[in-house]
């Protein structure tokens, strides 16, 4: 991705250091976060320095790097920071592997987030075939570099749609509760891709209006029939998208298909805690006797998907 | 409507001072805005102390009570605040006359008042019956008794099964980007009627999840063929309830028939301005730089709604 001009990683390493850009600060102020120590690199983890599941993994793989000396117990701390993300679980093990193999750990690292970043590229690369000069495309959380490492899931077919002169126009939703719409707004502003942050609320509008002709999503897990878990809100933008007879997509490396879930049912859905609500970059903006329900993902039946692009190709349901 | 208890209404006259309810600082803090004269009557519609069509048009009838004496420019002064209400200028019409018919003007300011809550109430009582015992109800933005002096249009049929002892359970959409579910939670808060606030990204998963038995939105226009226009977001909450088979309604007085207005083809959606979305109660929360597109209204076509609540019946289209 492009910052200020420069070509920039959500993370890299420099020698034996780790450098995170701090997504805490964003999109207010670029600040990069370094992590020297495996102490630094969970820290980095549980507390949101970086954020979305392949970011994590590649974060996971380098804080290994760092705790070569001690694997098990870098293992077992890297582990407890984030417990539901997948890819950590992943690149934890695939460093385990790597160190007990003698491998250069950074190496292994290095090979492990190269994949990573090809994959989103690939992705970048197919997804790019469905964007035709002047389209309008809604996209929803963040599913951009910043979650990735580099290019996106959803946002890399922008980015290539956009490096290859097509005229597009992107909307974002800002996606209460944590307003992640932010993030890939940032994303856009820095690439000069043309765009607009609009509510929740008004993307069915837009819809509606046939001011948007595609629309583009990551997802957190698929299951065998193609059932997805994605950001909360998904589901309502699927379902207007079918509505309005517009082209509903999933941006995905292939990993994201789990092949022990064969369908949305068995997925459980996370409530999360009242301060996803009430608060927003640590500003009260809610009474304290507001009683909420804040689940944070939901699932999004295949009938609503028109095909999935993963990096090796768009497989259509 | 109960707030600590005792019965109020959104607005109301003592002798020649008329008080408001002042909106603009709740949920936060309950407090009381006299106006005296005219200017502070202008003053309450034009900053937002007072809110909601029906509870504009009241204020607007006590505006002239209290300018009797120069109605005309009292006329000209009111319609200049809110230039879409159609209810201030209805009101301002109704005293003008009354005035010019030399009637008392402060009693003709209360018939009319009187109307608006009978009206309301009415619509309590006729959608009450759509309510049965252990009912779960989605409602979105605030049709409650803020808006329209007391019951409400959404939330009057609430309050009346909550009255008659059914157990009911209200999910508020938080409705961003102006969040007045916040108003709707503390009038459900208030009266003590079990509910919780959502994001708008998560009715479609509680839908889905047959977490909702019924939705019951507002209106503020409604064509002769039933296209309805509404607060931003309701078009998906309607398309996604008729996805999951869930009954959708609209409660309205029947004035909010436009007879003049075919369909919702011809209504026009007034962008506001981007601070409501930049900013929550007067604290910025996204840079400068953000760019937004911000509709505050949507049609919903007539095929999603099971049926009209007004104070005549209940309509099935």
């Amino acid at each position: 991705m492009k910052i200020d001009g420069r070509p920039y990683r959500s993370l890299w390493h420099e020698e034996k250091v780790v450098k995170f850009i701090d997504q805490r600060k964003l999109p207010y102020t670029f600040e990069i976060f370094t992590a020297k120590t495996i102490n630094d690199v969970a820290f980095a983890i549980k507390e949101m320095v970086v954020r979305g599941a392949p970011a994590i993994g590649a974060a996971a793989a380098y804080g290994m790097a760092l705790g070569e000396q001690e694997s098990d117990k870098s293992a077992a701390l890297l582990r407890s920071t984030r417990p539901t993300a997948y890819d950590l679980f992943y690149a934890v093990e695939y460093m385990t592997k790597a160190i007990d193999q003698s491998e250069n750990a950074f190496d292994a690292a290095s090979i492990y987030i190269e994949s990573i970043i090809d994959r989103c590229k690939k992705i970048g690369e197919n997804g790019e075939k469905l964007i035709k000069d002047t389209m309008t495309i809604l996209t929803h959380c963040n599913a951009g570099a910043l979650a990735t490492v580099d290019y996106g899931t959803a946002l890399a077919p922008l980015r290539m749609a956009h490096e290859k002169q097509k005229s597009i126009f992107v909307f974002a939703d800002e996606t209460r509760p944590r307003l992640q719409g932010l993030l890939t707004a940032w994303e856009l502003f820095q690439e000069g891709i043309p765009h607009a942050l609009i509510v929740d609320n008004a993307a069915g509008y837009f819809m509606r209006k046939k001011e948007i002709d595609l629309v583009i999503v990551g997802a957190d897990r698929i299951a065998k029939n193609g059932d997805f878990a994605n950001k909360i809100g998904t589901y309502e933008k699927a379902v207007c998208a079918k509505e309005n007879d517009i082209p509903f997509y999933v941006a995905a490396p292939a990993s994201t298909f789990d092949p022990n879930l064969e369908d949305g049912t068995k997925i459980v859905i996370e409530e999360r805690e009242r301060q996803e609500l009430t608060e927003i970059h640590g500003k009260t903006i809610m009474p304290d006797w507001i009683s909420v329900k804040n689940p944070a993902f939901d699932i999004t039946p295949q009938k609503y998907v028109t095909g999935y692009i993963t990096e090796n190709g768009i497989q259509k349901k």
